[in-house]
């Protein structure tokens, strides 16, 4: 029985319960984040606490915990569960009324929700055989900076391009590729790899931007440039980032091939030291 | 003690508890409506259980009771409550998971949630005096015809508008009026009332389109054109309509009158007409 974590107390997950008048379920009115787990460890946790908090800055939620008090419950939520390999998935909401109001009344105390998912993502077939990605319109709203639990348009891609028989959605905006629906979008140049650049348009990939660090520390460039459809299918190679996929090269996109259709060496190489910095990193 | 109900069940609202797994909270994956009461009556009842099943087909939720089933529903939970006057809220999501993943696995059960709200709307300050309205950037999603529980972009709005002493937001893109954040945008001209087409761009107001037919058979004209803050500045006339306010004056837009600065003769018609067709047409 997998523990879970819910404002302090550790329970079992299929205990645990919340309010229906809590915000995140009526007004989506709350942030996550998702941080892997190897080897029992935290990857790259500085990263996403950072950014938790600054999602939560952004639409003016004040975490009930300290970072590093955040960061105690992740282990212990590891450690209770022995959780070699998975996630830990972690939701703050705005709290739970005692009616339903858009505006918030003062002294609601936020919902902190921990749970884990045990499951092995290191030596998986996506990462041998890559994975095809369908392109969709990006129906986002505009501050896609913003971690939010607002997800409905993720959702809504992903399982076209499910039905597309794609693995991951990646969202088009004026021709511009944004990025994936829970992933960053890479393609691989004679340049270097192109990503999308920091604005409210994306949200800053915690592995994406790792990544790319070692990216460059290995001599490879890293050009922060919005790119096509167009230009991802004439590119060599393209590949997508997230804490639940780490690396993994995109072999298709709206079934043509990449490259030729297998996974690159530059995505095999950057999921390689990504790794090697995840175990040398993890806390 | 209030009685809510939650999927088959009527119970003490404090007591009605949901998995922190269920969709709506991690995805905003559900649909809402929101309907009057008036007289211990359901208001344009069949307007609003056409835009749910509207809304609830757009993302492929199917509805786990008939409209007269839910109906019968909202009914049962107006007599329970002694509700008068006031709201029912009805929230569907696609259902509550075993864990996390963007795509829904196959045969998961809706979650149906209804409360009431005891809220008198009838006679309210904001009838008598009118309200303010502070324009905001319309940053929602593409699909503002679909009813979602994405709302925190509106959320947002609203509680901007209020620490600009404002009542409600009027959202702006490309320099035209959107909607309110929970309402219909109304402007009266020499020519008539004007308010927005509907499109993906906002959501089809029950209470608006009723009072538009309304306004329509008493010999006012209804121009369904986008229209401008200045166009709105310079109105004779401007007002809100929502199941939850029915028709109100907006007496201000970002600090400055509309008219004399008081609730105008359109606007208190039309308010008065709908009630009357509220009061005949409820059930």
């Amino acid at each position: 029985m997998s523990v879970a974590y819910l404002n302090g107390a550790f329970l079992p997950l299929a205990d645990i319960r919340i309010s229906p008048l809590d915000r995140g379920f009526l007004f989506a009115d709350g942030i996550y984040e998702v941080a892997a787990v190897i080897d029992g460890r935290l990857v790259d946790s500085a990263s996403h606490l950072a950014r938790l908090e600054r999602s939560t800055a952004a639409i003016g939620i004040t975490l009930p915990l300290s970072l590093p008090a955040i960061e105690a419950v992740q282990k212990e939520l590891v450690a209770r569960n022995a959780l070699a390999e998975g996630l830990v998935y972690l939701q703050i909401t705005r709290g739970a009324d005692m009616t339903r109001d858009f505006i918030a009344p003062a002294g609601l105390q936020p919902t902190l929700f921990l749970f884990v998912q045990d499951k092995p993502f290191l030596d998986v077939p996506a990462v041998r055989d890559g994975i095809a990605v369908a392109t969709m319109p990006d129906l986002r709203w505009a501050r896609r900076d913003i971690k939010s639990v607002g997800l409905l348009a993720q959702a809504m891609a992903k399982q076209a391009a499910k039905d597309a028989g794609a693995q991951e959605a990646w969202m088009v905006e004026d021709g511009f590729v944004t990025e994936g629906a829970s992933s960053t979008a890479f393609i691989v140049t004679d340049e270097g790899i192109v990503t999308r650049p920091y604005s409210q348009a994306v949200l800053a990939g915690c592995t994406g931007a790792a990544l790319a660090a070692l990216a460059q520390e290995s001599g490879i460039a890293v050009i922060r440039r919005p790119f096509t459809v167009a230009q991802a299918l004439a590119a060599k190679e393209a590949f997508i980032t997230s804490a639940s996929t780490l690396c993994q090269s995109v072999v298709r996109i709206d079934g043509q091939a990449i490259g030729d259709g297998t996974p690159g060496p530059v995505a095999m190489r950057l999921r390689a030291l990504y790794i090697d910095f995840a175990r040398a990193t993890a806390v």
